[in-house]
């Protein structure tokens, strides 16, 4: 049985395009800067993300940590949002590896009032003090909303009055864009660095980057080494890497329709409770407005063959992707209508 | 000239008793164990904390950190308030030595809400999710307020029922027992470890305290070592620290009584704008309700032969301890009135 | 043209068998252990290590660091040889990430006298020392000797009298059993866990695995995910995986005798330098016992289509690989006779 | 009963002008720059040990650990002695709170081959090295030996030349000036930044000074509050120390005297193994040549009123300091000739 999985947009499996360019990529050495086509990925990222370079790196968590790490000094302060992948996600990381001390910000629905960042900044050399090292932004958040570009703007201008570089968590940028109608590099000249996912939306296998000026990436490269995500023929996750931003980047458009789709019909359910005006990319979360038995939930999704996560505090999330077409989506609905009818 | 110094409690000189002890002070090699004023010093902490054993360290800045360390694996977060003294003015510490991420919770003029603390406490063990390693709170907060008992209480019993300890910086903890007119071990008790200072208020030239249950001084002690802070004859320090805890904790409520004097004076006065509620302790925060020449104000002051530090975010504190009488009080509204009054 | 690139082993593409595996691979997500490729890998790679369990990491030195910081406490002490690669080459990530402080011992070639171990392991709780966390041997050594397993064995048995666990950066351990004439199991029993790599001589294009107990790598796998080491859709790395552990590992005697051939005839050389009892994998290293021109050396070895490292401390190192044969080894010979001639 | 304390200099008590200097000490809080005491001690500090400015510390430990936090980036390798303080007893901080990676030398008795130094700097910007980021000397050595100065002069050129800086831990530096009969400014011009401690020898009875540039002490003022070292009215403690480096420093030759006289006295015993020449200052070594009753000797000891330290590795180690004189001395060789008679 062929399952439909809607638990993230992680599960995607690479296309029949991306096995082709695995199987026949060319490739080398990377650590000794040799292989041709993660070369073609990353000179292609840096163009497509308008920076001056890029890196190929493991995994998102570890572009994030390796920027955290390439920006700050250790004991310099964060400021980030409470609710953002670094702060929940990341298993700690931040104080482990960069040794970066986190100062949250609330967020409302993942957006950060800039003058809350900037009440954040730490302004003099008082002693008492960590310096201020980076401010971090996160989008589209995973949350699933976009942040609005004049927030970003503002954020990355008053950063660079006091001197403080930006990074951008872009582990769905594309989705950001695609939901703005914008190009990519209309939200990322808002930072000075921005990691994006090759996998989860874009259906790469393995592999994130991390874009930056040329000095920033030089860091990073040795960090990188340094982190242990030096790898060597890279080329053959650098390959679907160049079809995830080349070709994947082009249909987003069609998940978050289909997301919004979803996000109709289960509005229309009894029982659902659900903010339409969340679905900004490929994910809808929605709770359900009266108790219910969550074991036969599950049980019921898994013997329709869907994968689903449960709830987390009471909100359950299905997120759209290159697998998931409009049949899929109504199986979904199906065992939702059906469950909440008896 | 006598400076009339209420820039901070920091700043108090030691008493004539305290030099006497520390000329007579019986010393050894603290490292060996050997100095028997350190260990008079630590069984006496130990007893009035109403913890199994107390460690002599030489700051409050150095038992936060020591706490931090000794409690927490790396990587571990730690929930504690967004204004307080760890997060503000440790200089980034926790992540540089301890390792920890620190994950803030919103304070209420010093209060967390008890279930905010618990929303952050990660249940569960996935592996995106650092482990929650330690709450902390600080009673009496350096904004000058004491914490309820019941807060504390709720968040001891909530820490308690998942496994996490809780520690208090208790830098000002003999002046919340003073405000609240109980023992200290009616607030230490709701904390698994408590460091006080034997400076501030108590007037020890050098010194604060970690107390705990037996195994975690242990393992603070070596941890102490690490950290660079297992001085030699320490007694020198330890004897003034011991009528510190005697005699000074005794006459605090003098200090509150002056503070609340003081706040009563500056409230009748036009042009200034104070909370006489706020002021539990030794510190009255007050702002200017119309824009004022700073450098004419601290020119004003120093003329007059007192010492305060320049208003923060618009708020201006002041800090009385066993050098500031009525007189010298009176002298500081002196000057604010007459400058208020141009 | 075809490059002759003798580089190291890590410069070996993949083979045609394993592009097909890739191209083949069923896939999941492996951070919600979904990946069949990459479970089926990790369980072949603990049978073959003779260990419970093992974890796919993106690289040799992303395995090493998660060793290291699932085995010690910060501010343990790791016990390793002064010329092994975590000293050397892994741009001091032990004191970033583990927070461990190395103790090297001098190393004869490679081998670590136990006893030299055994005088550095701290015995008794001095809360001056650090406590011993872990000793760390490598195997075959990066300088292409492989360390008798007699060693190995007394090094392990009095790790194990004083309660500290070994680990064996066994990057070439496939290339150490080879050369041993022995299960690869009689070198990694002499260890508490094991990195090996399927890059290198066994020629995947990108990962490495970390093996141990149950309980260690459950623990690796949390850190795994704080390093940034968790992959989605590694079924694609570890498809080539696995040809490398049931294939290239059959074939490593001939990168052997091809090194040994290589040998022979450089030894027979005037003006070279070799110890032939050195080259016990695939590496053979050399000097030249005159002064000469290196510019025109390198450029004759890349007028003649070969990459080779340029000498460090005045030794050169040939690696021999799938891709290296006695054709190009005859070429490379060509090469040094032709220049030492002149 | 007044003990004869020879297990370190440790345990010197502060002598009667200290305990009036810390009687009298005008004080304020040294947060703020207000001590005038610990200003006066700062520059005399800076003055004698030849260098821009100086920090007083809690420890000499704290002093080592600062310097190394100040002077280097996570990360940095560190070359220094394997039987060096740095090494042996500072609980593994160096890689907790600076992140370096300890890199050792083997040491002749304390003194480190400047070639051997020479061959651990990192040359070039390979990605897979560590920077070097400090090489540290040690001397007096804690084994009781002074460093000549031309292998410290060495050390320093060759560092210079690769733009290492030199830390000196000079824990009882001015015990080696007084064994070389030279200016302590003879040998702290080999190093960028030296650490020397009050106690020990100078019987002050806490604190530790870091002298270096201005540039580098105020970047070390910063982390020593990060340290938590910052303490408040430390003049009491400055005050003696003060004395420790104008009149303690002046009276070691007496020490060293006594030394070699416990020594020659000691060398006559049969049963006893001492080499005169390793008694450069007030430490003396010793073995015996046969195996004897070590519970007895240490009771015979205790019996005598002298408290010694066991043997460490068959060699016991006496010292001395301001209150052993000759009549002390021969009370401990008594013990001794008396045993050995047996």
């Amino acid at each position: 049985m062929q399952w439909i999985d809607v638990r993230s947009d992680t599960v995607t499996q690479p296309t029949a395009a991306m096995r082709e360019a695995m199987f026949k990529a060319e490739v080398g050495d990377d650590v000794y800067g040799d292989d041709p086509t993660v070369r073609q990925l990353e000179e292609l990222a840096a163009e497509k993300l308008g920076k001056e370079a890029a890196l190929l790196v493991p995994t998102g968590n570890f572009g994030n940590q390796l920027a955290l790490l390439t920006h700050c000094q250790r004991g310099n302060e964060v400021i980030l949002g409470d609710d953002c992948h670094i702060v929940w996600h990341e298993t700690g990381g931040a104080a482990v590896i960069a040794g970066v001390q986190l100062r949250t910000v609330e967020s409302d629905k993942g957006a950060l009032d800039p003058q809350a960042i900037a009440r954040r900044i730490r302004v003099g050399d008082d002693i008492h003090w960590p310096k201020t090292g980076l401010i971090c932004l996160e989008n589209a958040h995973s949350n699933g909303r976009v942040i609005p570009l004049d927030i970003m703007a503002q954020t990355h201008a008053l950063a660079q009055a006091h001197g403080v570089p930006v990074h951008l968590d872009g582990a769905r940028v594309f989705n950001a864009a695609t939901y703005l109608g914008c190009d990519v590099r209309d939200i990322t000249r808002h930072a000075d660095s921005v990691m994006c996912c090759l996998s989860k939306g874009l259906a790469a296998p393995v592999g994130s980057l991390l874009a930056g000026s040329e000095a920033f990436i030089q860091r990073a490269r040795r960090h990188r080494k340094l982190m242990g995500g030096g790898m060597r023929q890279a080329g053959v996750l650098a390959a679907p890497g160049i079809l995830a931003l080349t070709e994947m980047t082009q249909r987003l458009g069609e998940d978050h329709a289909n997301a919004r789709y979803l996000a109709a019909q289960l509005a229309a359910l009894t029982g659902i409770q659900l903010n339409q005006d969340d679905v900004h990319i490929n994910m809808v979360w929605f709770a359900f407005t009266r108790p219910l038995d969550l074991p036969r939930l599950l049980a019921a999704f898994t013997a329709a063959g869907i994968k689903v996560n449960p709830p987390e505090d009471g909100q359950m999330r299905i997120v759209t992707h290159w697998q998931i077409g409009r049949a899929e989506i109504d199986r979904i609905v199906a065992v939702l209508a059906e469950f909440l009818r008896d």
